[in-house]
């Protein structure tokens, strides 16, 4: 799903940069064939100087904006969803405030509990697996789903009448495929890290906090690949996400990614974030020509260009036309359709990761009867924005309808979430909800 | 599972390295606990001057052994396991060939075939979703299970005879629970790579140059945490893989890993693979003391060394007892069970992975009738051998029968394979199987 965001000058700042500096780059991989590395500037590229050491990254965790938003996208996440198993709303706040605390320490490299005087005749106060690893970038997001305002027609917790209306229940979607227990959720935790493991720890340790207080619904862990400095390739093989809206852009930020006040002023500098977990048949997609896989992303798959242009960062000119006036990026792919120009100017911020669950065993129960082995690979999707009602949902209600993509996507899991804005020390996530 | 070689001078040279050298690390990572980072020496982390940039690493392909097995350990894996599909020994040969140039190919950074010259009018020669990566320390390994010689007491291409004796099927251990699509396979392919995705597009690439000769059976991903010069963490937060024979000596090598001709003469240089994909109860593990868990393991969790010892490489000494006469290191702890002590010699080189696949929900059929989410998570056990007989069989056994780390893990794949000698420019893996 992209969205254009053509006269970015920080975009050609950082581009003049890598024409200046890349030459080394572009050496070291000629031998995957003449001019497909040129990298272009992924998001989150920009902002740190060579040589970059993964593991030393430290995102501040008190902030008016949470982080794991429009910070630069680490290599790994750890996304889940839990659901609240108490009807007390101290519960909740208590909660709250212990994962505020956890996720404070956790960020900073520290771990989820003092292990110092801990004894022997206690659980052990972390579990150790990522000691001596580093903060590497660990930033952790907390999320809202609707449940937390009502659920199965019950006001647990008094909240019911502060749910932001932009927190809507999403609509089924053409071709959706949800399953229950990918789907959904009550809270929301993304862990993003520079470190796989970094990153499922911090959820790991949070979800153990919160032993008696939640189930844990769904947890699913993603990655990008490569070096940073180029915009990662999903694992069709295209670049995925070249035409996001610049987290160094503040003015496009506020527009597209933080919430207003609205009718709840306790989400404001918040976001809504939706999660889709989206299957590939990735067997079926690498038997197809590369030009017809052009063609439904209406971007050439070595360069990232779009159709008709030369380098990643041009243009989508979808007006341009072939010499018999046809359209050449074509009606119905994926570029066009998710373009700000085909959405009334809605963006949303795209920070997606790719998963790899190994492979699941398949019967089709109606003729031909088929039976194999097929990889359960493909995107764990994450969008950021102001409102889903301008961004996600008719961008999307439009890609399930039209995108030939369709043919190779399934979407299996779901979920909306309100991120709130950022703690204040002291205080705790989403503190602001609670307030009388 | 650890084996013990407490001598290694290897080990202890680079010790006295690390003694000079790495008061940053530890400095670095203070805040973690003082003491606990204290690195030892991992499995590959003594072959490379720092920096080190893992995208550029190459490994050979063609060589005496083949590679993936004493190569330095990559941070990630795909492991995946294929039936045949075909009757035709020559079908066979020529899947194997083109697998074996493939492999070379992608091994030196290059696509799985030219991209130059090819067409849109054919399937793209090559999926494209490591672009611009880099080679990224791949290496790509392959295997015989027991079904290339006798399927279904089938003899399907003439090899019943030349089966090595080593290539036992593994006998059921107490407490398997194996799941049939997780389990067993004809053919057998370990990618290793510094990046998840330069991993996955290799079997994705073999796999598709395979079609119509084979079904895929399981394809697995896995990962180790931390930057290099650690020995990693393993998911209960211990370290795992310190007493391995250090690939550094080639007469560790020569006696525990690599094969002798014996029977089968077209295995001598190979070894012999066991993959387990164990999972562990991460939730309920993670409950428990510390206390009790150095129990489990016998050794200390954050430093790693034996209990009663006070560093990582510290000796492993089974006799130690407390004042009361009873043993240091329990009877029933994984240490003391694996110890080649405790085994007639007998080690295996362990080359493990983690594996994190989000979450199942999982219900109980019968009392209390729960329903929960649960990771699935654990450990690609991998294990390299030159006997599966005197290596991987009776440790496990024994480690299957009284280990008290079984409470916290369940075998649920399982798998053996003959992993033959690297191949002659030219030739193809396992070309000395199919010679007259």
């Amino acid at each position: 799903m992209t969205s254009s965001s053509d006269d970015d000058r920080a975009k050609q700042a950082s581009r003049r940069k890598f024409l200046k500096t890349g030459g080394a780059a572009v050496a070291a991989s000629a031998s995957l064939g003449a001019g497909l590395a040129a990298p272009g500037v992924a998001q989150g590229a920009t902002h740190r100087d060579k040589p970059f050491d993964p593991y030393s990254v430290v995102e501040p965790f008190y902030a008016p904006h949470q982080a794991g938003i429009v910070t630069p996208q680490q290599s790994h996440t750890y996304v889940a969803a839990f659901d609240l198993a108490t009807n007390s709303r101290d519960d909740v706040i208590k909660l709250l405030r212990q994962w505020t605390q956890t996720a404070a320490r956790l960020t900073q490299g520290q771990t989820a509990g003092p292990l110092e005087g801990s004894g022997d005749n206690q659980s052990a106060p972390d579990a150790g697996d990522v000691l001596g690893i580093g903060p590497a970038g660990l930033t952790i997001t907390f999320g809202f789903g609707p449940g937390l305002f009502m659920a199965a027609d019950k006001d647990r917790y008094g909240l019911a009448h502060r749910r932001p209306a932009a927190l809507v229940d999403l609509p089924r979607f053409n071709g959706d495929q949800l399953v229950a227990e990918k789907t959904g959720g009550d809270l929301f935790i993304q862990a993003c890290a520079n470190d796989a493991q970094v990153a499922f720890h911090a959820v790991r340790e949070l979800s153990r906090a919160a032993y008696g207080t939640v189930h844990m619904r769904w947890g699913q862990a993603g990655f990008v690949s490569g070096p940073r400095g180029q915009t990662p390739r999903n694992l069709m093989g295209f670049k995925d996400g070249t035409n996001n809206p610049p987290i160094s852009d503040a003015a496009a930020m506020n527009q597209f990614v933080w919430a207003q006040a609205a009718d709840a002023p306790w989400m404001e500098g918040g976001t809504y974030t939706v999660v889709r977990r989206i299957r590939i048949t990735v067997e079926h997609w690498d038997q197809m020509e590369r030009g017809f896989q052009e063609q439904v992303f209406g971007r050439e798959k070595y360069s990232g260009a779009p159709i008709g242009k030369t380098r990643e960062f041009d243009a989508v000119d979808l007006a341009a036309e072939d010499k018999d006036g046809n359209p050449l990026i074509p009606e119905n792919s994926h570029v066009r359709l998710s373009n700000r120009d085909s959405n009334d100017g809605a963006q949303i911020l795209r920070r997606s990761y790719s998963y790899n669950d190994g492979t699941n065993f398949y019967i089709e129960r109606w003729p031909p009867w088929r039976q194999e082995t097929e990889y359960d690979a493909g995107l764990i999707f994450i969008a950021h924005q102001a409102d889903p009602r301008k961004g996600f949902i008719p961008i999307n209600d439009r890609l399930a309808k039209f995108d030939m993509m369709n043919q190779f996507t399934t979407h299996v899991g779901s979920a909306i979430f309100a991120c709130p804005p950022g703690a204040k020390p002291g205080s705790f996530i989403g503190a602001g909800l609670f307030d009388a």
